[in-house]
């Protein structure tokens, strides 16, 4: 049960995560935090974006963990939490695996039909 | 011109993917079918789900382009397509990298200050 829980709990992080992924102003946002933490209003600034948009999105990488948040007097700086991206990351590089292992099955098949071209 | 209209479906084709992919249905489908094509009937055994519904999160997998299907007679064969999730991978292990090649800085630096301990 508590293992069962456990899965569904992965399973809505990894929703969540590919979701705040889906969207090509958090994707610059992830990127940008790559190199380090920012303020809002550094995150914000090569956005064409009207503040309350922008904002809109950080709660939404915010909601979904890839990021977190610390308030000081007036200005909120954004952190990056590698922890869900390698998660995410993770995920598609096990489907990866899987069909790598698949070519170089067909690879070893192939390998032992081929004719010896002499 | 047609570089800026390539890195914009370059964009849109994230966006799909990993909206595609921010569903458990449709993770679970995906992993199916990294193991080789199946039909809709198959795919859709192992859900507690009515056809329709089941068949909708089919329809955005493959407008996504993670997957493409071809119908003979009444059977309809879905199959997977490697590069979009490819695309996918590479985009979250390039955000990896760099947060890797920050916590190798870190170690580096760490190095430089450690006091030998005796």
């Amino acid at each position: 049960m508590v293992c069962q829980l456990e899965a569904v709990a992965a399973a809505e992080s990894l929703d969540q995560a590919f979701h705040a992924l889906a969207n090509p102003t958090r994707r610059a946002v992830i990127a940008r935090l790559g190199k380090g933490p920012a303020t809002v209003s550094e995150l914000a600034e090569p956005f064409d974006m009207a503040l309350p948009s922008f904002v809109q999105h950080l709660r939404v990488l915010e909601a979904s963990g890839l990021t977190t948040s610390k308030k000081k007097g007036r200005v909120r700086t954004v952190t990056i939490r590698p922890a869900s991206i390698r998660r995410a990351a993770r995920w598609l590089a096990q489907q990866r695996g899987i069909w790598e292992q698949r070519l170089d099955q067909l690879d070893d098949y192939l390998a032992t039909i081929e004719e010896p071209s002499q």
